[in-house]
């Protein structure tokens, strides 16, 4: 199977798309993103690395960063974390404030963006904000085995001015017990996390982690990566993780700022970059690239 | 691999087992069953079979049945199925009204019980019911190479005495547009179709279709294959789907009366029966059965 | 103060409006009515009555129905009906799923369909369902002091065709165990009790007995006088109800016939009918009647 | 009509009742607040007062206040306030989140939180807090004809310490548009609000400008008056308004210190104390002390 044939074939199918989605607006730094961007990288289980695209280009990872502070808080809590955040998909839209009030502001799931903040608000514990965004940081680099990964402030920034939706859920929880730090310091963590830039490259790197097989990773043990895996399949998508499992047969992550991380378990890491988003917050073409590859590679799950 | 000595041990587990939950009881003629029924039988992609406990046992397959009649609906009537019909978690209970509400009478996905109603309304079609019935029961015993599979009739009277919640379902979706028979008609044929009864060894066998992998079913292309895998990961369990996609990570659909189709894509066919069930209506010891027969063979999708 | 100068008043401002909403369109009997009728009449305490328009032109009753349906189930069960219906408004639409989902099949109050439904099955009992809408036509021709009072047979059967959300909320209230009578049953008498017909002066003469004040009615205590006018302050508009209350002040029922009823405690019973509803299912012109007639008399409760 | 007779024998009535409810316990200060109290305070449109009970014990109006900073904001503002807040029942607990989420950010009325949030915030448009917390202070002292209406500060801190809750609220508003200031800045006011307290002879008496009647208020209009008392009736007392305009038939809104201010239009402003509260958070034997009070003096205003 020739990987990069079929990555230039995508490249070049995608050249000609025209329905590319809206970019993210409701951030001035992501709403100055151009549409046109398109990246896809993969690692294989074999140690061997494809890209086609901006693959250097580094973007917003946004809610991809979910993945690897899912990784990290299991890591050093383990299942107790499962007593603050559900393991089902929503069946709403990713800032929801309708299941929290149902369910006594447990979320979910780590995914949508309540459920992130009890993670993060989790690995926060007591500890400073500052040195557990080094943390977080550090996870990150290991795991793409690349220093060069950086938190862009002025998204940052940008995000902790507009982020009154997070701010009201964390006050929510936090009237539920279930945000154990100052909604504030909680939702800074997240707002840097989410403000992570990598390239399709970097990101690739760094979800080797998660394909298991028969080297398994230093960073979590083969029973999580299959739990995060199967997270990522039903509730990786918000409310259109039906469907992206349904295309694809992929379990992936998405975030806003266009970038999809998806595992094939066992053979690959894939990451794709294209910023215009569907109805759902979800990359557009970044999907339609990740359905064509599981078409070309028979890398679905699902047989 | 030992898949007997597997079972033989998941079954010796299974006997120990106190919290069996509770049997379901809103039709006399389930809530008679014996919550100590336990049976497992597999059916692999190399042609072998392995079975422990009371697997000749019938028993009622209820929402089992929706894995078949989606698979016969998506032969007859090909994508445009998806016009009726979402392929997104709910969220909700199986029987739950308010996402219907909200969405214009297009249930969210063919495994909630609106859904469900949907497809079998569109195998209707005009025809008459009991047509439709012998064709949906020579589906699933070609499927099962068996044809000593049939209703039971006590049964599907049963639901249609009490079958209100269905009723109000399908008078709803009526109201919107998305049921084109007389609710009655459809829901009579929903209530027979859940009343088919089979024994773990013919749900093993029928679900051979599923198992994709290099041998290709007659009854069913790969790609759709492939997507009703997806859907039963994703939707599977009602609002334990995700749960369920978490433990074991693997594709299944359960059922009222305590069964529960799984496939391991290409490898296997698993049908388990213990008829309690928990808070979500799903087996509560064949959901731990399949998580330990998963655990034991490593068979999850998810690496 | 000069009544009839005051209505003249208003039937010529209502001439004047081209805004008058849209006719309810979902029978075809209702569709066809034209939006320019108008008529509005008074009875006052003192026996007067005062008309202008279209008064002795008969329209369909609809949803006000539910307020003579209501007097009549008080007047022979007593309190024991509100341990199957509320007291509260509902906050969403009239014919909403969602709150009985949540709550146990209770609807919130008898003013919306499904409290309607209620109520309609707690008369029928297990009496003949033609015998029982002889008995409401009674009780309405009774309260007006007319004989000539019908139920439009095409209005009703046209109902009973398209009616499946009713019968969606009757078999789900069978379902939750809140509807005592076979749903077609229950919803035939009260699709019949919708189609009765009646003129401005019929209706305004029928509402005579919830005006109090010193002549108390035959037909109902005059605690449960003031319950009823309190219910249909709270609930008589759906989910415009507080809208109403807010500009007019007094309590009214509405029907989607385009007919209002208004009560005003101790000296008024007022009937208004204009076709075209606004977005809540009300009469759109007719609202703006009686807040015009509330204005001028300085009738509203509210001081 | 001897109201002192009245009220002295609602006071033993209420003496002898046992299931007095329990004190809202959601901050310290008001859970230490014994639920033995009882006051009752009558102003009537003649000028006379009538009193039984602990009238002169100042309590925490909490709610009540939401009265003042409407008529305040109305007064200021006129009906454009309207764009930003409804005026319907909402038919969810006091401290829902779930309308807010369907409907945009626009609080369905200004009586429940959400809505009393937005009302502050458009009196404190970019003023000092600290000034629009004394205009507040004057208009209540103004009302009542008494300047010694103090904020206890304690409550005050104790709320802002604990009201995640509506800061949540906030944040959700100000994430749609609909919160002008700072979250923290609004909340604080409103929380100060809330920490009014007043004795029910000072409420009674501050009740007065909407009597409407022959005395129109220097406060606000007469078209003002009657429309608050519309608010209250169908909004006043949360998802208990149905019920208590069905019992009491007068329009009022409760408070969680236990407190009702009671408007019978043309007659009287009624004023009652009892700090034990039923499941809606409103005062228990306060709604049944005006209950009797209504009874006794034919004073609803629904005949």
């Amino acid at each position: 199977m020739d990987l990069q044939a079929i990555l230039n074939t995508i490249f070049d199918e995608m050249q000609g798309q025209s329905d590319r989605g809206a970019v993210a607006d409701y951030i001035p730094e992501l709403a100055q993103v151009s549409p046109t961007h398109f990246a896809m990288s993969i690692c294989t289980a074999d140690g061997q690395s494809y890209h086609v695209g901006e693959t250097a280009v580094p973007f917003s990872i946004q809610s991809v960063s979910k993945v690897f502070t899912l990784a990290l808080a299991l890591g050093r809590l383990g299942d107790q974390l499962w007593t603050r955040v559900g393991r089902e998909p929503s069946g709403l839209a990713f800032n929801s404030m309708v299941q929290l009030e149902h369910e006594n502001g447990i979320p979910r799931n780590p995914f949508i963006n309540a459920g992130a903040l009890v993670v993060t608000d989790a690995i926060l514990a007591r500890n400073a904000p500052r040195e557990v965004l080094g943390e977080i940081l550090r996870f990150v680099r290991q795991a793409a085995g690349d220093d060069d990964i950086h938190i862009n402030h002025r998204v940052a920034k940008s995000e902790q001015a507009t982020g009154h939706r997070n701010l009201a859920l964390a006050h929510f929880m936090r009237a539920h017990g279930n945000m154990h730090n100052a909604p504030e310091l909680s939702c800074g963590v997240y707002f840097h996390q989410c403000a992570i830039e990598m390239s399709t490259r970097q990101l690739a790197q760094a979800g080797r982690f998660l394909m298991g097989g028969h080297a398994p990773s230093r960073l979590l043990s083969p029973a999580r990566v299959r739990r995060i895996n199967a997270l990522m399949m039903t509730c990786g998508h918000y409310d259109g993780s039906g469907d992206f499992a349904f295309r694809v047969g992929l379990p992936g992550k998405s975030g806003v700022g266009g970038g999809i991380l998806v595992i094939a378990p066992g053979r690959a890491s894939i990451a794709v970059w294209s910023p215009g988003l569907d109805a759902q917050g979800n990359s557009r073409l970044g999907t339609v690239a990740v359905e064509r590859l599981a078409q070309a590679t028979r890398w679905s799950v699902f047989g």
